[in-house]
């Protein structure tokens, strides 16, 4: 919505960062979109992934309703960020709103998101080459965040895009280079965890990597770990590790 | 959506009873409405309880994104039932487009919403009563129900609603019913949600009551108690209970 109204706070670093993770650190959201035949909004729950870009991807079958509405208009929502222990409305969450864009098969973009979204969701092998599935990025418009009772923030679409990936020296070889990460560090994806305060049952991996972070999954559990600035070589992300 | 596809199953009771579950064993939903500013959807997470005829209910400020949507456009869906271990697609949810009534205060309807309200969330009584709060109900005008992988099925509205609830001997006074059903059945909650599968590091209450079905709370766990048939006395309440 464009109106701010004073229960908005000031947009600060904190609230950035907290955006960025509650989108790229989402196994799943609520996303909304128009159906064609009645004008209603119609919100379902998808998997999501993270594109280097930052852009949320979701992957979707041509027979889902979420499929058609977004053939007819490109404009929807998505919830992401799930409520822990208590009051639901005390956790955070973000409402970002996107423009879908749909991605050609075998196209370099279709090949990223589809070694991504794998590494993310193991058990999408099963159905995600088959020929009526496609994936759309959600390009973010805007988003509106709310930390919690009280803190209400407002952010531009550019606060959740990741810029400079292609420029990095593992664009393009991402598998390989998490390879070399455990390779070096072979804790890295439970000392991250734990740096995060990550519980989880079953061990912690690395699935993803892009010029901002690094993604961490577990069992039903996924996390985010931001980097401290943005980086150009797998050399800088040793350097930003926690000890 | 309109269109049926193949892979939408026929309608049957089970669907029928884990649709209402659904949607009536929420606390919080995934709310989609339509900005007026921008025509985008608007996905954001609301409170929610059911009234008695079935219709959900949320609680919102004046100053939030869906108020001022829904007070331009009234076409909103909701989207009911979380995930727990594994998969979450796995897990049954429904999305439920409805239409929303705005609540006038000082009305039955408000009196009846805000009793059932607070009984199912006990700390909206620190903010239910300020001024710029207000009440809408959700009434449904259709559903999809995913049970699951390949458990599809398009519900028509009536499917979720209530009806003969001022007809019973308990409307207008369920409170007090509900207090009577402790009286009478000491361990009723206990016992609904044992039947139920209930787990709970705390103790389940009953906090609501209409013609087909109770609520239980506990904690952050809510359950639906589904009556075998619609009831019209206090008594057949007792008659249908679980031994």
């Amino acid at each position: 919505m464009n109106d701010k109204p004073s229960v908005i706070r000031e947009t600060d670093d904190e609230a950035r960062r907290l955006a960025r993770v509650l989108v790229r650190a989402a196994r799943y959201v609520a996303l909304a979109v128009i159906d064609p035949d009645t004008g209603f909004p119609y919100v379902s729950r998808v998997l999501v992934a993270t594109d280097s870009d930052g852009a949320p991807a979701i992957l979707v079958s041509n027979l889902s309703a979420h499929t058609k509405a977004l053939s007819a208009d490109t404009r929807c929502s998505l919830l992401a960020g799930e409520p822990g222990k208590g009051d639901p409305l005390a956790h955070p969450r973000i409402s970002v709103q996107c423009v879908a864009e749909a991605v050609e098969r075998d196209s370099d973009v279709y090949k990223r998101l589809r070694t991504r979204f794998i590494t993310r969701h193991p058990k999408s092998k099963l159905y995600i080459d088959f020929p009526d599935f496609r994936f759309y990025r959600l390009v973010p418009q805007g988003a509106s965040l709310n930390g919690g009772f009280g803190k209400a923030y407002i952010l531009p679409a550019e606060d959740l895009m990741i810029t400079g990936y292609s420029e990095t020296d593992f664009a393009g070889r991402e598998e390989e280079a998490l390879q070399e990460l455990v390779v070096r560090v072979p804790d890295i994806a439970e000392r991250l965890a734990g740096q995060l305060g990550g519980l989880s049952p079953k061990k912690w991996r690395i699935c993803g990597l892009d010029a901002a972070g690094i993604d961490l999954i577990s069992g039903d559990s996924a996390l985010r770990w931001e980097f401290q600035h943005p980086v150009r070589r797998l050399e800088d992300v040793y350097l930003g590790l926690p000890n």
